[in-house]
């Protein structure tokens, strides 16, 4: 029934590869399927205008796609000298996105910028970039632990982000490659924890409506592909996954 | 518990006057309590370029905000040059919203622009915007309908838009004013159709995260909120309600 | 004669409703007939970098349409990335008409930011605004000796302005809606105090000339329209009219 | 009394070079003491496209200054990425004033771009502008009708304009140089006619007003400075010099 | 004595990957060493506005870096709204070079749109990025060559780009990295063809200059160079060196 | 052969006039032929940011022409609201090659801004800005050591460009006017000091290429020229033309 014969609750083959630019702090290669994203973390030294002097850090996440990553080259927006609103939402996004799970009063008076660059478009681009510039941002965070300059690693979970949609057939789905995308009639990005708290949920009909049943059909199989990509996460980031899941117990019990 | 002593599931005072500007085909000022919203649709005999000759039409939203209407002033951003990234966001919100109840092939080649000019605001401003454009744009289609340019409302359903969240004590609320926008752990913007389906869902965690329950006391506050919205809008268009209702069932059976 | 059938020395319906908007200083709301604008002026602790350490202060003035405050929509300047020669010329008169009835000297260094915003046009918005800004500043500047901060109102007069033209039919005539303005030959905006001095006189022919009879008596038409206005901003602005009234003396003392 | 021991009623040194820059269908340079203008016309084959097909013409200028046309240097416009107010307002001012003496019905669908570009600035850059503009306007149409293009020349009268403004000590005051009108209470742009009439009038009191008999001076000086200026224009266009004088006399007639 | 112990006329490694992204008809990921950029070479069915209905098609290129690319993280040109003058002179020195290169009457009425994104940089990526952009061209002629698009593969020669420079020692030494870069009193850029002639010459005194025998030594070095990149072209293009080989051949005999 | 019968080792009249704009610290009016360039250089008490604190100076230009300084009307750059590449890519040669030949750490924290205009074009804009610009500086840190702000002159050496190209009929040729630019098919510019060493060199093939011997007659050509205009130079900065040629010769004895 899918163009590439996955089931529906199946996620396209996800590979993280780490190191992938020599001078961020963090650096990753992540790949969808044909959706692949270069995620970098930098860490600055100081914070915008707005946080100075509260002693406490940010998160400003940037995104841009290589003019060829699609089908159809696109305009560079450096050419066009505006950013378009795409582009700025899904900035904001994953900024938002990130700051749920960062301490931000750990991290000193320090940004962390993190950059996804789409260099191959198929789909998914906002939730590759998210689970991406997660493990970047582990790394780079693990960095500043391992030299001193912090304490601790100020990540108080996982996170992850999927898509999930409602096919013209009215089949939901996980996952959505471009093709698929294209076609569904309801599309809906979840960023989740690894605990499995959402951190945003963005649901939209394409000139279309969904029901009550549906989001629920939606958010279960959200739900089964952030537990897949925690486990690659985990895998990529090594040693700093169990002191991520030493706080998130801790986080529980503060909790109740 | 509510700084202005509403109740969790109750509405600020919502008023929509109609036929508040002169020139524009549909023109309408929504209230919701002290958050206040000019939305004007104008109707443009042509369709953007990705469009043409195609004989069906097409509807763009833009908001802004004057530089007052916030407790700060802020600078406008044609000084600035350029738009903001929220901005963008709330006014693809807007029109794809928007879309999503009008059948574009009934409407011919022509561009329905509708403006969200937020003349003061106190939280809400972009639900309130789909709200009150929703009247307006119903309003100018009917205006198009009585002279003759076109043979129906090209209006499917009902649209209405309501904000809801979850305050740090832990209490889920509807309509949130700016205050309470302020200090929410979670902010959720829900539109839906006169039928209860969902057209668009955004939802939040402020550094900060939700579980599932939290969402689903959530969707239920927007709910109610929903039903009193579309009888105040179903008030501010007179005759057009019924024919909206007659479409609503005709889709349900179409749909079966 | 006048298509709404005014003699040539009468002006339109004008009234002043204040505290519109809530958030700034002052805020008015001026029509002059279907002229409508909303003036907001806003008072910030600062000056700009060519006024620091001298002590006195700046008034600036940003003038802008709601899209469909016209016949035909507008393209938005935050849209477009700049603003039109056509805004820059109007927010320029109004900041500098504006400094020429207030002390700069006396409000120390403090910025006032007054924002016109024409939400309906129909002709003479430039002259709304100024007539218009005037009372929100006094309000504005009312506020801040009320709460202790300034010792005295710093204004020396009252500020008008009001249009005279020129109808192709060769009649002179006072306060031309947007038909009027459309066909006359002259157009000229007069500037003038509560004492009749010139604060600004800008005439244009519009491929046609004037002579100097002609320019004197538009020149007697604008004085009859300006007592007229301070007749309303005295009632607008209450108590501080009698404040001006007796700078106003002094003032012409001063100057024998 | 003034700095360089002019008479009140008195020009500066003014020159009218022709044929400076020869690519321009017109090239003048202006001098009115140390204020140096290149005024350039040149013809374009096509109107805008608010004018296209209604077989008229149009005229367009723009207005610009070197950086170190002043004293201090000057962000060139083309750096900063947008163009100020004030070169907004000048270039309008100028196109305006240019369109009152030339009939666009008899150019058939040209645009004429009068670019007036200041290489050294001391007070006056505007007023020498248009003066300038005004002789270097002729030549290029005198150029069109030598060369057959167009059946006569489409200029109607001669086209002047000066400063006049009240100085601290109270004296009204002929062509302001720079330190004259930085230190000016009043300060006044008359752009008149051969015949006298007015084309565009534009006093303003900086941080001051300026009374009716005031008014009345500083008009008596312009109309002695444009009758010295008409003289120079004269010397400067040669045998069209008649050819406008006869044109003049006609259109008195026509409007007796 | 080099830092990274190469020969003075030793290239650093160089590799070229083809068929790297899915989507452009050619598509290169170049190495010099560190330095990785990734070519892509779109063809587009039409030209510029200045070469339409002439017959002849255009190349154009465009060339940006990741932001963190490089030791220090750039702010994005599209967020700066505006393309830097370093950006703009290397973009147009490709397009350039590579016209050099095609005939472009064999091409139709096309645009091949090259695009150049540097995503590790350490010295030397504009010769990188024309090296890597001949090879992502000829890629995605020979696709039109295959499918019948073109009779002919419009490329008369190899071109290869390379840098040369004096280090302070005043040692003349082939492909600088960016460490050389940095302190080398002059540095040059070769463009040649594979038959040794120059395209471009572009050598630069950094506040320092060079003399004729430092200007020959550096020639000399750059054509063994480019004699090692012509031989890395070739295995990366494979049948196509053949027929570009017989084009040079044939070339030279037109000359003579 | 050449158009206007010159030999090909045959500049242009060159003429130089100094003083020319009375405001800049150093004016020049530079002539080669029909082209002509202000050259104005400013002295500014501060150094941009990356330089701050580190007690030297800066030197950097900017590089226009007017609208008509060539045959077709170029929109401004200030209209268009960016600058161009050919722009950008000609005031970044010129500051370059300015900075060669002056100590910055002479200067002190001090920018000079050099400002090349071009009035009239004829081919030759950016080597005759070199040039002019050369001289423009001398003279500005002349008054520099005049006024005792400097102790000595901070330049050391003459320096001049000029273009030297390839006809298509094979002909290597000095100084190239426009109508030779357009049709040649290889163009250099030479940058050079009064010692003849090169400070930069930017050879290009127009869709064509040049071999060895070619870039060698060239070379000759261009050492040709660049002695006649040292020559015009040393007339031009009169005595500190001596104060340059002692440091020229203490310069060699530091190198030997």
């Amino acid at each position: 029934m899918r163009n590439d014969h996955r089931k529906v609750n199946e996620l396209r083959e996800v590979t993280i590869e780490t190191d992938y630019v020599k001078h961020p702090e963090g650096s990753v290669l992540i790949s969808f399927g044909d959706t692949k994203v270069i995620c970098n973390a930098s860490v600055e030294d100081r914070v915008p205008p707005f946080l100075r002097g509260q002693g406490k850090g940010w998160i400003t996440a940037e995104y841009a796609m290589l003019p060829r990553a699609t089908e159809q080259r696109n305009i560079r927006e450096s050419s066009k000298g505006k950013v378009s609103g795409r582009t700025m939402e899904i900035q904001r996004l994953i900024g938002r996105a990130l700051r749920a799970v960062v301490d931000l009063d750990k991290i000193g008076e320090r940004t962390l910028w993190v950059d996804c660059d789409v260099i191959q478009a198929d789909g998914g681009t906002r939730t590759a970039s998210i689970t991406g510039a997660f493990v970047a941002v582990v790394i780079a965070f693990g960095k500043l632990v391992e030299n001193g300059t912090l304490k601790e690693l100020p990540v108080t979970d996982f996170l992850t982000a999927i898509s999930v949609g409602v096919l013209p057939e009215g089949e939901e789905i996980l996952d959505l490659c471009y093709e698929e995308d294209s076609r569904a009639q309801v599309d809906m990005n979840v960023v989740m924890t690894g605990q499995g708290e959402f951190v945003e949920l963005q649901g939209t009909g394409e000139e279309a409506t969904f029901s009550m049943p549906q989001l629920q059909k939606m958010l279960s199989l959200a739900q089964e592909g952030v537990n897949d990509l925690v486990k690659l996460q985990k895998e990529a980031i090594g040693d700093w996954s169990d002191v991520i899941t030493g706080k998130q117990v801790s986080g529980a019990a503060k909790e109740s």
